[in-house]
């Protein structure tokens, strides 16, 4: 790294080795210059950009970016961030800057398949995941989950019924303000959200779910894919709006299939896929790379 | 080839050095022992199954066989088909009996996107697809295809008003039996075939159209999949049934966007997996891969 | 299932609602009739074939089979084997015959990168892989896997160094032949077989390794594929041979990548596609699937 | 895109209603605050970003720019290039300013088989490659390309012999010249390049090959593939260096093939991914999104 050092302004980067790395993220109504504006920003605190991504939605009016940049560990980064703060607010930016690296807050929330949450742990052990995971909650009661070793993580029981959902709901709302999480992951939970708390987590929210060319709408979509002979399954993460299955879409994919799989081949095919997706839509959310974009989304792949 | 010849029944083998590769193909109602039948039947003419695939839908019951052997050439298939005929026939059977390269004759159908058509003429062309063209159908005059050498294959061109409709599938319909079509593709004909022609057809004709990971219902899905940012786009080919675009599925492949794409990208990137899969599912038909099974299909894969 | 029950010979099924489902394969010196041969002899006990391939290697000139049948559950798995047993011999046969859903005995190996271990420990515990885990082997401590719950598989630390590998490896035969493994998994294992080991485990051992178009040979594999910016990372299964890296390959699969990806990104996303293809291959071979033939591999793909 | 313009400077905006795209694409030796010194140089002339890549290589110490902005019609883009050029010259940047939507001349180079010319020309036709061809050149005659239309565009038969080579090199390189061609595309043209061509179309030439995971080396490699059971194959795309099969990748696909496929079937299905590959490789340098970086690239993708 010392190269790059070498050619940041002097009285800033002569005094340390190692720069740190961090990362702004902006999402605003678009106007000639900003990107001009926010590069020349950077700059006045010795920033040098690793990485960047502008882009403007003609049809939203929106401008998305993403810049890394390495700064003189000399700078602080809350004096970047106060002298930011009037641009920002000028062009009403939502907008984050930190340490590249930094772990985001996330609740985790699971029925009774553990796939997704299991994996999802297995990333954040091993360094994979930018998340610091401050609950796990399920409708379902620990023992559900016993093979998986939680660590630290408090786990929360609150099963749901008819009568008993809005209260849930409310403990959800409060456990989300409590832990401070920054995104719920919605880890094949099976619940359908209230319209309140879907919009009370808008943009904060990931939900995985099976998906199919063409779609099957009503019960048993594996059943009416094996019997459509569908040749592909596959699995879609997407921000949770009100309307839960149908959200600004963050990444697909999808599986080859054949008339030798049955309905649970397929089920069993489609966790496979569906761990996946969920973990690199988290990973986007995580590193900052994808922002909510009226119904659908922009996504700085990596 | 000469190790399989030595292992041949002598008095058949001896005799010549290259053995025919023959295929049979098979659908019927399942038997315990039928698969026993089949291949003692074959057996008994000195056949040699390089490759065969069984498969036994359990909820239609229906058995569906694919065998590839190689046969000595003092073997009349004639006598082979002559033979196997009352077993087929006390079975119940649709089954096709011949060479493993014997090209099919297929008549293409298109309406003004050509990205289709001159695929397949060129894999034709370069013996990619074991088929003879005996003609090309379109909805726009000859002009409209410029660009592209049709060879000796004759065009027709059979415009499509509201009033014609019923006239001018009645002019298909001539095409087809008068030309022996054995296979009918619709290379992106964008003319809904009326209950009776596609019923006509069935298990014979084969459609391409667009997929998306959920579908979209309505006009415009290229722009409906942009707005909800879709990160998969596919394409699907099916066989005709009188319900146009929800047939038994024979192929399917997805590409990768994002939102950069727009809709005029989706639409080009489209194009690209139509005519892949396209050519592989009009392939599969070929080799006797894909056999119709009520709603679905069973493809066996190469 | 009850239609193809009604088909059986009536002897045999109208005693019994559910017949075992069953698998057999094969692996052989082809000679025409074979195919018939087998599929007679167990028709002879009623079996009704529900899904089968047969391939045969002009090659190698060996012939592969996999038939899965239905059979009445008064018919002794026993008597069927005798009853093949002659045949077999005549023909030199390796073949298996049992239940479709029995369980192979597994002994894992690993080293300190655990992903492979977890995946596969996963998939066998919510019933994905039809697999008993017999031992889990490693060079290094039980405490390096303290997060991963390891149930009443018991655990072997066999640290190798140069002087006692020869020793240690006689350990691991006598580990294999005492709990009777019939697969042994390298699951990122990163000790060279000594040639003695892997010829005596030939045909029951399946490695997995990182792969890339083209290859690197040498060290740092991920940082020259990251220095000569190849776009797709890949992993590929295969069974053991004395060339450890060189065997015949069981399945294959890639990601894709880009300039952005560091070689510690490369070697991230490398993680994820070994655990996949190791699981497939796994499944492959668990399920009967996957057969060796010679430098080369025969699979009777999913 | 009214919505856009509305918010752009006024004194320029307001003149006319479609603004002009244009793209600018840098590559550099990386100093802190370039990115602001171009993004405000162009927002100088009133340019409104769409779309930009940023990223610097911390190994190479070069930094890589794609901007595509939208420009008001009443500035002339050689005064925007004007005022550009003294920032370019003084950080050492290799750059092109332009309408998004110009189009590059390409000279066409092919062998024998025409199957990536044949697509390449299509693409071409029907507007999916923002490139005018200004020549075909083979080392066989026009009638082995009898099927195919060339319209306009000129064909050249350039024989190559042991003796003969520096000549036609040497013709090469003059046809490169009296063209203007900016990319030269070995659409499968098997005669290796001279070191000496090969450096002087350095980072404008494209060519095209197969690759495998793992790699074969030497003759015949899909017989080599397939005599080790690989279950894929690829095509890499490569910018061309002296080495002409290790030049840096700018893109790579594959396909999955089986045991049943024959050396023939996987030369087969390799066309199929050569094409593919080709022309998204093509269409990325034509794009400005492809760069040189050393031995490896930046692309940054669609």
């Amino acid at each position: 790294m010392a190269s790059e050092l070498e050619t940041a302004a002097p009285d800033i980067a002569a005094q340390l080795p190692e720069p740190q790395i961090c990362r702004l993220t902006v999402s605003c109504p678009n106007k000639p210059g900003i990107v001009a504006s926010i590069t020349t920003a950077l700059f006045g605190h010795g920033a040098d950009v690793r990485e960047a991504h502008h882009y403007c939605d003609s049809e939203t009016g929106r401008l998305f970016v993403r810049i890394t940049f390495s700064l003189s560990r000399a700078v602080e980064l809350d004096t970047v961030r106060a002298d930011f703060t009037p641009l920002a607010e000028s062009r009403r930016m939502t907008w984050a800057l930190g340490p590249a690296d930094e772990r985001k807050k996330v609740l985790i929330l699971v029925s009774r398949f553990d796939h997704c949450l299991v994996d999802l742990l297995y990333r954040w052990r091993i360094g994979e995941l930018a998340m610091e995971p401050v609950g796990i909650l399920s409708n379902h009661p620990r023992e559900t989950f016993a093979d998986t070793d939680f660590g630290e993580i408090p786990f929360h029981f609150l099963p749901v019924t008819k009568s008993n959902k809005a209260v849930q709901e409310a403990r959800i709302k409060a456990l989300v303000t409590d832990t401070g999480a920054d995104l719920v992951i919605l880890a094949r939970y099976m619940q359908i959200l209230s319209d309140d708390l879907a919009a009370h987590l808008s943009g904060r929210c990931i939900n995985i779910h099976h998906s199919f060319l063409p779609g099957f709408k009503g019960a048993k979509p594996y059943h009416q894919a094996h019997s459509r002979g569908v040749k592909l399954i596959g699995a879609t993460a997407h921000y949770v709006t009100a309307d839960l299955d149908e959200g600004p879409i963050i990444e697909q994919d999808v599986e080859r299939v054949s008339h030798q799989d049955t309905p649970a081949d397929l089920i069993r095919k489609g966790r496979d896929i569906e761990r996946r997706v969920l973990a690199r839509a988290v990973s986007f959310h995580l590193n900052g790379r994808a922002f909510l974009n009226g119904a659908t989304t922009v996504v700085f792949g990596d």
